[in-house]
């Protein structure tokens, strides 16, 4: 195994488990090359009955062995039943080595770590969270886990990087063609668009539903003429935890100053002035906030937003109904006011990776919206970002949108600069998830960094009253409060790649020294 | 070239203009095998700005070159402007041996002759009508051309059996992404899923578009992400004749007889009982009035039907509106009526052929509809169809959907038995479009003939007081009225193949001595 530094200084192998790795060029370098995945041509004469009556059956059907890989969506989120049904069903008939390729994991997926350590579950690709990460990070998995953006799962399967051999798709509704949406139902959870490339690109695809209506349902999301079996189950979820009957705004004072920071940023930048303002939020706490901070400036200066990317919430669909944007462009619905607009408002469209983040198409979402505020657990002196690991080194997040989102015009990172005793502006972070190139400004409660190569936002600031500060001056400040954080002990072992949305290797994990 | 005698008795060329054909082996004998084509791999970050100033700017960027094919779609349908002028273009840059690739051509596309003529243009691969079919027919194209039905033609690209160079999307509404629509502005004709195979496997994709919208432009049955260059034109085509004002039931008593006896025949076989009724008619004079027969029987026995296929028209969506049914999914608008139906009414199902005819898919919509109304211009004693040649030999109409369509659980063909002193019930069709197996019914005004294959059909008529008769009663009749037509004289070169939706040659064309 030969050593590379990539263009962002970290030591990727020239291989792992056998698999050729490309290091990370640089975050426009790559221009695409060779040709999608070709799907297997099928005839509708072998399509004529796909209805299978229990998840048993449609498992059968898909013929699934040893060393496989297998999706799911994570749309039903900490409300997930299919996911781990799934692994026990594959755990009873003596499956091992079953690769997944989920879309991410939730707390609820814990129940796969007695799986992953008996060895049904091979490794994960795609996307890793909380207890799951944590395995991972103390070596359980049999190989290198890849984690993925989800702009770059998209890419990696429409590619041929990740070949799915049998995707299954909650759906919460559905008809016996195949016919899919999230939009209905006692499982609802509104856009399901993170399993369109499994429905385009797998060999086998099983919409697994509880809601089961006649032909033709409609949105469908997911189209019957990518289904091979339906199959009817009697719950796919909690619905308490699929989505909160309401999201709700941070009470931090700092969180809420950070927020506040960020669309004094968006003001002071003149980006709100230009043509086609349009900006990304998340659901956290922190980004509703900022879409509250944002709005009563919009309204202010009777600016509106061409779109907004979502994930959407109540927040964000009232800036809809009252005409501050025109379209919300959504990949998830975070509450109940959200998964109904999505189904009755025009104006709030469902998207997919691929029109929103997908780096391997003709252009995407992202890079049309002027800016975007996100989360992270670290950013560096170079502005590197990182969203998976703790400074602790433990893999506890998956990339999220992160990757794909980073290149929107002006991106924000909001974060607290400390989190407890623990900074969140590092020397050189821990994981590098997406490279400083793409880092616009960092605002925090104690200041904010404009990136020296944003000549233009630093022209643009110059007599704002934000509290404008280098990086090495926040980094300073996080020192002098809370002490230069103790690093972790690793292992020889990586146990995680962390792929960069046009399918470099961007930076590794190793396993922790416990 | 070795010939072979297929599943439906025509003897078939082995190979033609180099290229290995399959002979037709049954309408259900094809299961696929293979894999699609995988497109080429781009990266966003060559897409920045994809606008071109002109139409040449747009020919230039896609270096089209001797030999390759073109495509466009036939949403405007006579109204269109983009054909000719593309055609005139390749012309004007001494361009030759051009394979067009269209879904269909009407009338306007005339022009084109004189460009066959000189050889601008090779062939055609796709569809043909009027003018240029009779081109064909006189031996005009360099090589054969292939009649595709729009499913076949979805299949074909995606398949790669058609590699399309360039594909020129007109388009009543886009943005500068590339996102766009048939659904609004001064060209506006509501769908425009023909040209959705074009978007995604075409090496090259132009939206062009005479009403350029700020981006996000939604509903995007084209998606940005698969679009190279977006061009501006003044005007894509002629209102007047993109749609009709009104579309109009047909005066004539011979064919209002033979709409009401197939909507008869509809409701005696009790398929309309059955449930998940549902049916498809198109917008010609007769299949207006079938809508208006079938529609007064839903009425009387308060039957509603889960969906409709269209073509649309102002009655189709009447019925939409009044709730006798509860979807329509459509593949062209025909009146203004359909096209604001579509734009407004979320159970007017935008479609497209992939959805709802590609054979080579895991189901379609077809298979699903309980019953189909479709015109022809022969039938014969086997019950094969002709839709593509008259009884002298001329070459004058496209598939369009009928190979596809005649895949519904009820075929009806709707034909006078006389058109002039011209039969339509002969002893064996000229061409076969479809083959007798998928034929069920055939209504003319002077009786109905039920294919002795489907016995249950047979059976639940039993006690109906509708004329039936077998098809040899029918053909006497028809011969006892107007005699036997004289057959037309053939040159032994082949002009057309006709392309079974599954890729296989069911009939092949002859050029006709003049």
């Amino acid at each position: 195994m030969k050593m590379i530094r990539n263009a962002v200084g970290r030591m990727i192998p020239d291989e792992i488990d056998g698999k050729k790795l490309k290091p990370f060029m640089g975050a426009h370098e790559d221009h695409g090359g060779g040709s999608k995945v070709g799907p297997p041509i099928r005839a509708i004469v072998d399509y004529k009955d796909k209805l299978c009556s229990s998840l048993d059956e449609a498992i059968d059907a898909c013929n699934i062995k040893n060393g496989m890989t297998v999706s799911f969506h994570h749309h039903l989120r900490d409300g997930d039943y299919l996911g781990n049904m799934l692994i026990e069903k594959f755990a009873e008939r003596g499956l091992k080595d079953i690769v997944l390729a989920p879309s991410a994991l939730f707390p609820v997926h814990e129940a796969m770590v007695k799986y992953i350590e008996n060895g049904v579950i091979s490794h994960i690709e795609g996307s890793m969270n909380g207890a799951v990460g944590r395995a991972c990070s103390l070596g359980k998995m049999k190989k290198a886990c890849v984690l993925r953006s989800h702009g770059g799962r998209y890419r990696a399967i429409q590619d041929g990087d990740l070949h799915i051999d049998a995707a299954f798709i909650a759906a919460p509704v559905a008809d016996p063609h195949g016919n899919a949406s999230g939009q209905l139902g006692p499982s609802a959870c509104g856009v399901l668009g993170y399993s369109l490339a499994d429905s385009l690109y797998a060999d086998h695809v099983v919409v697994v539903t509880d809601n089961l209506v006649p032909f033709p349902n409609y949105p469908w999301t997911i189209r019957g003429g990518n289904v091979d079996y339906v199959c009817q189950v009697e719950k796919l979820g909690d619905p308490e935890k699929i989505v909160s009957g309401t999201t709700r705004i941070t009470r931090s004072p700092a969180r809420l100053l950070i927020a506040e920071y960020a669309a004094r940023v968006v003001r002071d930048t003149g980006i709100m002035d230009e043509p086609n303002f349009s900006f990304q939020a998340g659901a956290g706490g922190t980004s509703l906030a900022f879409l509250k901070y944002i709005g009563a400036i919009m309204r202010e200066k009777g600016v509106k937003a061409d779109f907004v990317r979502g994930g959407s919430t109540k927040y964000m669909v009232d800036m809809l109904e009252e005409g501050l944007i025109k379209f919300i462009v959504d990949l998830q619905c975070f509450d109940i006011p959200a998964v109904e607009s999505v189904s009755k408002n025009p104006r709030h469209i469902e998207s997919d990776p691929f029109t929103s983040y997908n780096y391997h198409s003709k252009g995407n979402l992202v890079t049309r919206a002027k800016t975007a505020v996100l989360g992270a657990t670290e950013v560096d002196l170079d502005f590197n970002v990182n969203v998976n690991t703790h400074s602790d080194g433990w893999l506890l997040h998956g990339i999220g949108g992160f990757a794909d989102v980073s290149d929107s015009g002006c991106t924000i990172i909001a974060a607290p600069l400390l989190r407890g005793r623990v900074a969140s502006i590092v020397d050189s972070v821990t994981t590098i998830t997406s490279p400083g190139e793409l880092t616009d400004v960092i605002v925090t409660e104690r200041g904010i960094a404009v990136n020296p190569r944003r000549e233009d936002l630093i022209e643009s600031l110059k007599g704002s009253d934000l509290p404008l500060k280098s990086i090495e001056e926040l980094r300073q400040i996080a020192v002098d409060l809370a002490g230069q954080a103790e690093k972790p002990e690793y292992e020889d072992r990586i146990v995680a790649l962390i792929e960069y949305r046009d399918g470099t290797v961007i930076d590794t994990v190793k396993q922790l020294k416990v």
